[in-house]
């Protein structure tokens, strides 16, 4: 007995080493987004470029490759299945990280660097044709990688699989073809109707001393655990950290920016209270972490979406914002702040969206990035088709590529399979949260009493206490009896924006 | 030439890899005790043990024995000041990161985690006869590394020699028998002196978000620059972080503390300007680092004593205190904190001393730790031999062991040979002031206008700028002269405290 399961625990020890160090790494990146001192920023970039060198040789290590070998020729352990899906996860990231040649990692690192500064040069100066040699290149790498890899219907699917476990673009495309359908409607519905929700709440001015305080309070009540993480602040919101005692997201703030700001610690503290309800006994393995992205993104969308811009939330959160910030709230209500936080206005960037045009965003680069890597569409042709896309899908007039097709970083990064785990966020998010509320009765209205506990209960239970063990989809179907659909993002949606839009 | 000065590089190389990670580990050590989460602190031991282990085997990669051979051999590199610092440091660290058997460096850390804990048991207990056993031990185990290590006169020797270079017993005996005695009998003048500066501003209340801000208008003031580091708060004050662009400082307040709080920060301050003060293109390399503790404290002291007790100092600050503290301070005058910040009193505990008194207490930890590793002295009679001294040179009762011989945590670590360095400190500060004050014209009567630059440049040019190019002696008698000497330090005290003592 104890000689079979040798090899494994060697395997878990090996892994355990990098997985410790890809920790230290990442509480590195916070300090530089929230700490570190400006002049420190060439040093930082040696250091942390060290470390990513440790890590690389640490997870591509030959004798992981081995100890695979004989711990998957083992039935002891394909039929444990914790065992089982660490073995699965250590295959999937071993083979990805050793498959592509060394030439081929150095060309790519060395294309996204200058590919991400020609881009942002390009976006500054509106200048489409700076990008495009770029992106080219970036597209001709990207399909070298995923031949590497290996795909069957179309090399995205490759691509995609390093950030979504089983996702294809005809799984993708299956359910976004009727969400955006549908969605289409639905914001034709919106935009003619009689009526408009309240906006003025959105901009109001708010002492950011205040709003920080409240956020804090918030966060906490939700369920974010003071003691096992942080709120800071950076320039553009993110939650990171080492593990499930050390926890740091952030936050942003503006004066005219209240929403915004409670928002974005909703979102940040939904992945926060995710990765704290990771069991201790899974840290440091490969299913330590979150079943996937688009899981990940469920859980920050739902305290975002569904809790925090509910009417249940506002009406138990409105005499404490009164509490923090006393007569500069004076003439408003609780509706007033759930109109505002729920206005629905097709735009042109994508970050700046609101929850239901916000997926329109995403598909459009969906089927423009899945033409480009199949090559049915040209790189210089994107601005066209992008603009095209958004005059057909959102209604609005792209006026220049910085505010059009130059908006997003990730093509310059080679991000390319990336896009769709925001919208599959989205929709996981909806169809968890209905199946929590078929299973835990008053859910919704507890909101009103800010009781919250139930919902991050049934998240711990259901989501979180698994890790990593299933794949994202085989999590979906496990928790809510279905495939994923976007039938739930729908209804969501059509429920809240009907009756503040008259329709 | 290429072929000559290749192994040379490839020793920088390695080098530099293991100063990279220290600096991690570094920023790591400030996060534990400014930034973590409380529950983190089981996961970050492991972290932190992870970077020691993969520093020490970098530190100890039996390829930079040889390149080491090959460079010493060398004389185009031994005839190069740096590369001959360079060569020199790294023989040294390598030397004495080598020279233990593997099997003492375990039994080693093994004894000293447990002698720390059982030494926080017996201070808390005044249980000194609980903690001797392993006072025991840790002395039999500093003989044994002293043996591995090699020494000439006393094994205390070999291990001073790892805290400050070149430092042996009798050359700190030759320092410290003079300043022991003419201490002992300023001391004695001053307390029977017939006036006693004015301590009413000691304890006086302060808000501690005034003096957040004040404290940090100094730090900035008498040089530390900001966009190459931090000032953050901590239990007990330190200065780390990773390098010269990277410099992170802490202090702590409290409302009867701000005497204590500004001392702390101008005293890290002082550690800072110095790490900021190293030539960038020494960085990373065994001589981008301060020339040894003693010289960095020295940079401390001068900053929190010989500028911050100062006469002028507080005539210029003055103002400054009460713009920040406004009605707070009615009543008092720059005097009264000159004052304050400048009382002498015997006491019992080293971390609570003032400056004068300070040395004594180093003083009777180096006298007790030499007899112990010489076998002069027992474990069982520090208890007695401490009271005695402490009667004898301070002229205080000392009532029991925790305010007594158990109050300081070094030799529960095992770090036999540290205490000097922080009076070698005072020595060597006082005797680079001395230079200083000759060499610019005018130095310290631009205290009073705020003029700290000049001081700052001064140590710039003639201190940090050498980085670790001199042994600590060496550089001391570059710059000033003459040999380390008791001398300047006891001028300054008496030079001050006569005149505020009235004798």
């Amino acid at each position: 007995m104890e000689t079979k399961t040798r090899p494994y625990d060697e395997l878990l020890t090996l892994l355990r080493e990098a997985s410790l160090l890809g920790g230290t790494a990442s509480i590195l990146s916070w300090d530089q987004e929230t700490m570190m001192p400006s002049a420190a920023v060439g040093y930082r970039a040696q250091q942390m470029a060290q470390l990513s060198g440790l890590i690389h040789r640490m997870a591509t290590d030959p004798r992981i490759g081995e100890l695979l070998d004989r711990c998957e020729a083992d039935d002891d352990m394909t039929s444990d299945p914790d065992a089982a899906a660490i073995l699965r996860e250590t295959r999937h990231h071993y083979e990805r990280a050793t498959k592509l040649p060394a030439e081929l990692v150095t060309e790519r690192a060395e294309v996204r660097a200058r590919a991400q500064h020609e881009w942002q040069e390009a976006r500054q100066d509106d200048d489409f044709e700076r990008f495009r040699p770029w992106l080219e290149r970036n597209l001709e790498l990207a399909r070298r990688v995923a031949d590497h890899y290996g795909w069957e219907a179309e090399p995205w699917d490759a691509l995609a699989d390093g950030y979504e476990r089983g996702m294809t673009a005809a799984s993708v495309e299956a359910v976004f073809t009727p969400l955006r359908d549908r969605l289409r409607e639905l914001l034709a519905t919106l935009m003619d109707g009689p009526r408009r929700p309240d906006e003025r709440f959105a901009a109001h001015e708010l002492p950011v001393d205040a709003q920080r305080a409240f956020v804090r309070r918030v966060a906490e009540r939700i369920g974010f655990d003071f003691s096992r993480g942080r709120l800071d602040e950076s320039t553009h919101p993110f939650c990171g950290g080492s593990h499930r005692d050390d926890v740091r997201m952030t936050t942003r703030f503006r004066p005219d920016g209240f929403l915004d700001s409670l928002a974005a610690t909703m979102h940040e503290a939904g992945h926060g209270i995710y990765e704290q309800g990771i069991p201790s006994e899974l840290m440091l393995t490969p299913i330590g972490g979150a079943a996937s992205l688009g899981i990940h993104e469920s859980q920050s969308r739902m305290w975002e979406n569904q809790v925090g811009r509910s009417e249940g939330f506002w009406r138990w959160c409105w005499p404490l914002v009164e509490e923090h910030f006393g007569s500069a709230v004076d003439g408003f209500t609780w509706e007033a702040a759930h109109h505002a936080a729920n206005v629905v206005r097709p735009s042109l960037i994508r970050v700046e969206a609101d929850e239901a045009t916000y997926n329109m965003h995403i598909m459009i680069r969906f089927e423009l990035e899945r033409a480009l890597m199949n090559g049915s569409l040209a790189a210089a042709d994107v601005p066209d088709a992008w603009n095209e896309r958004y005059r057909e899908y959102l209604d609005v007039e792209v006026p220049d590529d910085t505010r059009g097709c130059l908006q997003d970083i990730h093509w310059a990064f080679g991000g390319f399979g990336y896009f769709p785990t925001y919208t599959l966020g989205n929709l996981y998010c909806a169809q968890l949260f209905e199946a929590a509320c078929e299973q835990v009765p008053g859910l919704v209205e507890g909101f009103a009493r800010g009781e919250f506990g139930p919902l991050k209960q049934w998240l711990n239970d259901n989501v979180h206490a698994h890790g990593g063990r299933h794949e994202p989809k085989d999590l979906c179907e496990r928790v809510t009896g279905k495939p994923l659909s976007a039938d739930p993002l729908l209804r969501h949606l059509e429920g809240k924006l009907r009756p503040l839009y008259g329709v």
